[in-house]
Formats: C-alpha cells, structure tokens, sequence
C-alpha cells in the first residue's frame, strides 16, 4: 500500500494552508531547491557547456519522459519532455492529420480546455483550405467519431466540472473509423490510473506542473505509440529532433525509429531538475492506490458540503468514477465566495461563471484537510462572509 | 563607460578556467542562485497559485522581454520571452508568410543554424504546396531578394565563422521589394550593437543561454515591429495569446495592439528567475562599449595566434566589423585540438570539419585570458600534445 504520510512529508506547503489547487498548480516538493541547487552549482556553473555530455542534459528528456511514462502506462523510449503542453497539443494533432491525409476533420468538444482548440484553429489557418474543427457537447463526442474524422483530440478529464471521458470507448471506435486520437493528459496524469499501451492510445500529451508538482510552467510530454514512432513525421521538425543534430545538415530527417524525434528545441535544463525532483515524490506510488484515496476523499468532501452547505450543488457527475480527481460545486455567489475560502487559508480557484473548483490530491492532502475545508465553507455561507466588499474585487489572472 | 571588472566579478567561473565558448551557453550570473531560492521559496512555495497575480508570473514574459528589448533597440511593449528559438522562428515565419499571402518563396542561407531551415521545413510541410525554402551561399542572400520573395529569414551572425550579414542593406531590399524579414539574433543579441527599430526590421528572434547567460535551455524571445503588432495573427495560438486567456472562449482572439499575441502557452516561470538574474548584469552596460572591447579582444586574440601557431587559419571575415563576437579558425586537426584544448581549461568548441570556435565576451573575459588561451594553444600545437590518443574520442553531443 502507499503510504500518503509519507509523500504528505514530501511537500512544502505554508503552515495552515489547505490547498485544494493541486490540480492547476502543485506544490512545491521539499526536495526542489536542492535539486535546483545542484543544478545550478554542480552543473551549469561547474560544467558549463560540457554539461550537455557529462550530466546527461542532452537525453533528460527521454529519462524524465520514461519517468512520466510509468504513470500513464507507456513503455520506455515512447514519452518525450519539453515545450509547453499548446506546443505538444499542436505537435500532436498536425502528426496525426498527417496519418490521415485524405481527410478534413478534427473532433474535439466545447469542454476541452480552450487553448486546445487555439491551436487547431492555428493549425488550420497554416493548412490548405478545408479543414473543419468540430466540437459538439462532451457527451456527443463519441457519436460524432465518423469516417470524416481524421483525429479525435479530447482532454480526458473536463478542467472545470471534472466529467471523464472513456478513452477507451473513444479510441476504439477512432480506430474502427480509421481516425487518430490525441489524449490530452492534463488532468490525467498524476491524477488518474491511465494506460496508454492497454488503451492503444495514438498520441498522448500532458503538462507537469499540475498534478505532478514541477512548479509553474514546467515543461509538457507527449507520447507516441510505438507503432508510430517510425512513422510520424514531426510538424515542429527542431534541431533536437534531427538524426544527427551535431552534423548541422541543412535537411531535416528525423531520429529513425526513436521518440526524440518529437523533441523540438534546447529545452530548459533549470526546470528539468525541479521535474526531477518532482518524480521523486511518485517513485513509491501505486496509481491505483492514488485513485482510491482521491474517491474517498472527494467522496467525503461531497457529502460534508452537501450536509452542510446550502445552495452549493455538485457540478459533474455524482459517480466518482465519471470523475476525475476534482469536485467543483456551482454557487451563485461562486466567486466572493472562493475569495472569502481563499482568505481562510482553503485554496481553491474559480471558474465562470458559479463553478468552485478544488483538487483532490492525496500526495499530500487527508481527511482532515477535507473536514476542515468543509467547515470553513460552510462558515463563510452561514456568516454570509462572502458578502464582504473585499470579496467582490475581480483580479486579472486565475 | 562600462565597467567591465565588475561585470566580470559578477559571474562564476571555475578557478583556472578560461571560458571561451559564451557563444554557446553563457556562464552562470552569481547571482543566478539566490534569485531562483528567491522564486522556489519565496514565491512557488509561499503564493502557489496566487503568484500569477501577486508575483506578475503572468506579465514577466514582458517585463523580461522588455529588459531584452533594450539591448536589441527595440521599444516598450515590442518583445516578449517565452518557448525555444525554434518555436520563436516558426512563430515569426508562419506570420511573416500570412503578411504576403500571394508569394511561396523563404529565402534563407546555407550557412543558417540548420534548426531555422529544419523549421521552415515542417512549416512547409504544413501549408498549400508550391511553397519553396531558397538556400543560396550567405554572400548571395542580397542578390537573391526579389519580388517572389515572401519572407527572408537569416542569422545575422554565422555560428560557424562569425561573418556577419549587413541587415540594415537586407532590410531595405526586401522592403522594397514587398517582402517581409525575419532577423533571427542568435549569435547577436549580447554580441553586438542592435537596432530593430533603426533598421525597421519586421521579426526578430533570439535566444538568452549564449551571450546573455541565462543557462542551459533558457527562454526564447520575439520582436515585433510595432505596425505589425495589431496586424499580425501568430500561427501557434495558444491560450497566453488570447485577449482574454480566462474567460475560456472557445474562439480564439488574439490580444488586440499587444505584443502578448505572440505568446504561446504557459511559460516556465522558474528559467524567467534565471533570465532576471542574468539580465542584470547588463543593467550598466552600453552595447557600443562592449562592441569596441569585443573587437580589441578579438584582434589580439588574432594576431597572437596567427603569430605562435602554424598551420591555424583564420576562418571568415578578417575585418572585425564584418564579423559577430567569435573568431574562427581552420585547423586541419581541429577536433583533437580543441579536446587538448578544454582539458588544458581553455574552453572553445569545435564545429565539423576542421573549425575552432571562440567566443569573445567582454562581460568576463580579459586580455590575460586572450594572452593565456593563445599561448595554451601555441603549446598544444608545438609538443603536438593534440595527438595524444585520449583527444581523438568523439564525444555524442557538442
């Protein structure tokens, strides 16, 4: 079994902080500024551009990659860091198109995360003319899968309600109909047992700073099965893709038969050693453990709020295993009341228009943590605190 | 004038080490570490995902590119940071292509880094057919610029030799000739003096891990001419484009009259400490100081190594104006000698077939250091210590 005081341990989290926004922002690990430290002195500072040879920078991202890969159920030498997960997400879908090159359709639905569908849009403005961005309401997204449909590009687990696609359904009738799908793991990873070999999932890709704890903006992956690792062509063909980077050819053929090939640019070796020690946290994790954990808890968070807060309604499905591995409640008076949550210490965020969201994360939240974010709502709606003027101010970011 | 022994105090350099290859990636900024203990405990650790707000995580892709935007002679609110140099060139063409939509030539030159050509590459791959990537010989790209001519897109500074192309002559051609020029500032941005605005050059993009020492994989930037601002649609729209990233509008629009429209996706926020670190070391130095004391360094250098060392050959231009912040030489034993070289703690670096590169940084690098790494070199060649068999090991990368 996991042991969830132990990871628990593992964290830096403020003294009283309840924080209950792992799934849009982990925490940091207590081992980060070490690893950074060593990064810093021991690598950059000592070995300067030797580095790229002597502490491995130049294939971390195959070694974190395979790390990641345990997590989602990807074989060594599949899964890839670096670049943003808008950048993978594009990477992605423009390989797949190329898979499927007579046809014009990309499947998406309305409660993907939208930046997803920015991207198509871009990739379609790059294409010849033609190509058509469908996306029909989550539930639809199964009966839309055609033989129109080139890829299917769907985040699993909805960021704002929590609703689950079943991939497995979705990739199974992709392929029946000869379409590509693109999974997007955000929400997934770290959250969620995920099996992208058992699934045969096309594409996968995901970011790390979200239920994987790797601090701000660190770095995304994408995964390509093995089948068609010799056959995708890269769309973004950078240097750290080609066969032979250190030749400076002025063609580009990419890495034969490997994953770097889906590399693009020099990635940041800073904020690879934050994922790193990041990583470290899920060594002793079993997925399913997590995942049975994560339904308690949420499921014991349902039930206080619902005792306990009138006019708080559970958005997403009921079955927890319709969910992923967030609760958001609708409230009419969602956002001063998660401003007057937030001053309270329980760290939750909010999504338009009376969607409370909160992460349930058991590396390092338990029950009382649960109990305690529950009472402290339930406070601010009996006292009617969320009424206060200071909750009201809207702020620019999150 | 600028003082260059504080510069020089402010870096961390091994004992005994003469670090030539600042060209390639930068040494670490001393104060590199205390500003990312800063970021990890101080803002990751402490405001979570409040730091977006209250630690302007958000807008440091502009307060960074800003800082940057000063070195390059671009104005306030023309430059952000953000991704790798290969996305930022993709990035620029794409849009550069989508300003002149009825030419399909990218003029370009074979003595590009072979990632600017890889790009364009896919991004061809991704368009209409009939699009076609030109390479002529560096010295022909003027030539070359005619009204078929889409985009040209051209390294100022040639990694290899350090010949620099006259871009205020390429600008005005390509200007009057209807075509659009990306600038790509690799090798120039902390080398040499830059003007964006001077020139009206359309698209720059440069990287921040060479001359301007923020490590290993550090963010990228872009510059966009500010007539081209409100008109130009970036190809990679992700969601830190949008005019309103948090509304989650499935449409995308990109941010109106703003330079964030070339933003991407979420940004490492950790590799941004760095940057800020590294960026102030430049705060009191003025670019044509450093550009006078780069081509006094680089003539010594020059003449003392033409004068001890037989059968080294001057690579690229010998008028140091017509030249970047490196110096090359042919040498038919180049790769060992380089090898001898690093382990004797004077650090070039070789590029095929036979070239020795040095990068000549005025930031922290003396006359001592140019006498000492032309006389180690002198040694090297007349005890022909660069035969010993343990220099003719290829190493995988660099």
């Amino acid at each position: 079994m996991t042991d969830f005081t132990k990871t628990r341990a593992m964290f830096d989290i403020p003294e009283g902080m309840i924080y209950l926004n792992g799934n849009s922002l982990g925490p940091m690990p207590k081992a980060a500024p070490d690893a950074m430290m060593g990064f810093l002195n021991d690598e950059w500072r000592t070995e300067l551009i030797k580095g790229w040879n002597t502490k491995n920078w130049f294939m971390q991202t195959n070694t974190l990659g395979d790390r990641i890969g345990r997590l989602i159920g990807a074989g060594a030498g599949t899964t890839v860091v670096g670049d943003t997960l808008s950048i993978k997400v594009f990477q992605a879908v423009a390989s797949g198109l190329a898979l499927v090159p007579d046809r014009k359709v990309i499947l998406s639905d309305n409660g993907n995360f939208p930046t997803d569908l920015y991207m198509v849009e871009g990739l379609m403005n790059l294409k010849d003319a033609g190509y058509e961005l469908r996306i029909p309401d989550p539930e639809d997204v199964l009966a839309g899968i055609n033989d129109d449909v080139a890829v299917v590009m769907v985040t699993e687990v909805d960021y704002r309600t929590g609703r689950k696609h079943d991939m497995k359904a979705i990739i199974d009738k992709a392929h029946a109909h000869g379409a590509v799908v693109v999974w997007d793991l955000a929400h997934s990873a770290g959250a969620i047992p995920v099996d992208v070999t058992g699934t045969d999932a096309d594409f996968a890709v995901g970011c790390t700073y979200k239920f994987l704890n790797a601090g701000p903006g660190a770095p995304a992956f994408i995964y390509v099965a093995p089948r068609l690792i010799d056959v995708v062509q890269p769309a973004l063909s950078g240097w750290f893709a080609h066969e032979a980077p250190f030749a400076f050819d002025t063609d580009f053929r990419p890495m034969p038969g490997k994953i770097e090939r889906m590399r693009i640019g020099t990635p940041s070796i800073a904020s690879f050693s934050l994922l790193s020690a990041a990583l470290d946290v899920w060594d002793d994790v079993d997925m399913n453990d997590l995942r049975a954990r994560s339904i308690e808890l949420a499921e014991l968070f349902i039930r206080e709020v619902e005792a306990r807060c009138p006019g708080v309604v559970l958005a997403g499905p009921r079955d927890p295993h319709e969910r992923g591995s967030h609760v958001s409640f609708r409230f009419e008076h969602g956002y001063p009341c998660m401003q007057a949550l937030i001053a309270a210490g329980v760290i939750g965020d909010f999504r338009a228009p009376d969607i409370m969201r909160f992460g349930i994360t058991p590396l390092f939240i338990d029950e009382n943590d649960i109990l305690k974010a529950a009472e402290t709502l339930a406070e601010i709606l009996k006292k009617e605190i969320w009424k206060e003027e200071r909750f009201q101010v809207r702020s620019k970011v999150t």
